[in-house]
């Protein structure tokens, strides 16, 4: 079977957003499907989808803080600043993280390891809502 | 219904390359297709596959001068410097920016957002032929 | 059709492992398949899957020197250090990675460009097991 539909995640300020209660709560569905592979493809190119540790926020910190390090607005080589100081790192950035998840479904449930979670990363200082176009292909449940 | 094949995209310069147009003219049949998933991915390791902003092409400057900057032709660890300079950080950045990407379709349509575009990211100084295995799974229109 | 297991890699110290043969090897089901797509989804934070070039131990090397330098243990940013020097660094290079691949598969093989090799790329200094999940969806050869 061949699923696919699009939601909206909430605007939120810039940072590494842990969302995985949210994507699922926005995917009814996950709870008929048996197995198969859950796509989630975001729209945007200053904001970007990972994968990491869902437990300790100081890790989601030390992640801004190390890429605000090593993509820094005042890095000397940007020509691209008529959008502001912000634009240009959020797209190298978003680069960086991609724009693509994976994730098995099995039994209905997404099939992450125990300390993954799902990763909103909001590159810009503004919050913007962001699409998202979630699919799946697999079985459904008998 | 499932679809594979290959498309061979022009050698180019080195440096990150919108070739979204290129793509499409290369893949006659997703105007056949309805709703499903697309995979491109390159066969090589030292150029790769990315998306991000489609309208300026100081951004796409930008990010070549920001890779070149974190990996540095120059940088003292390289060991792996018999096949040139440009080689070893052409790994790197293949690695950090990726060599494959999922795209969804809609309604025949690749579903990008409004500023999304398909990057081909050429590593080597000497352009180089690339190898993209095309594949879609999903539904025909009807 | 449809083909969903799990493997387990087994322990490896900190580095860049090519580990194409055990893959292969752990997926007996690989040559009855003609063609479609693998996906590969390890279930970690501090550790990741990506793809480079198989022939040089020097290669692999030279990238953990880079991932090393680019995300050090003594970076000043860091809050997270409960867990050790090693864990957030671990989790910023397995986010630059990606914890998910993907192969096309072509008359029952990985469809893998002459030079590309599969990485598994250990984070953490202590070797652990790491699970992956893999799927395949195509068709099996007739």
């Amino acid at each position: 079977m061949w699923l696919q539909r699009e939601i909206t995640l909430e605007p939120r300020p810039r940072g590494f957003h842990l969302v995985t209660g949210e994507v699922e709560q926005a995917l009814p569905e996950l709870s008929q499907l048996d197995v198969g592979l859950c796509h989630l493809f975001i729209r945007h190119t200053s904001a970007s989808l990972s994968l990491n540790e869902n437990a300790s926020p100081d890790v989601r910190r030390d992640f801004e803080t190390w890429f605000d390090a090593a993509v820094p607005e005042d890095f000397r080589g940007w020509t691209h600043t008529l959008e502001g100081p912000d634009d240009m790192p959020a797209h190298v950035k978003a680069m960086l993280n991609g724009v693509s998840l994976h994730v098995p479904v099995v039994a209905g449930k997404l099939a992450l390891g125990t300390w993954q979670g799902i990763y909103l990363v909001e590159h810009r200082r503004k919050p913007h809502s962001r699409e998202v176009i979630f699919q799946f292909i697999g079985s459904r449940k008998a």
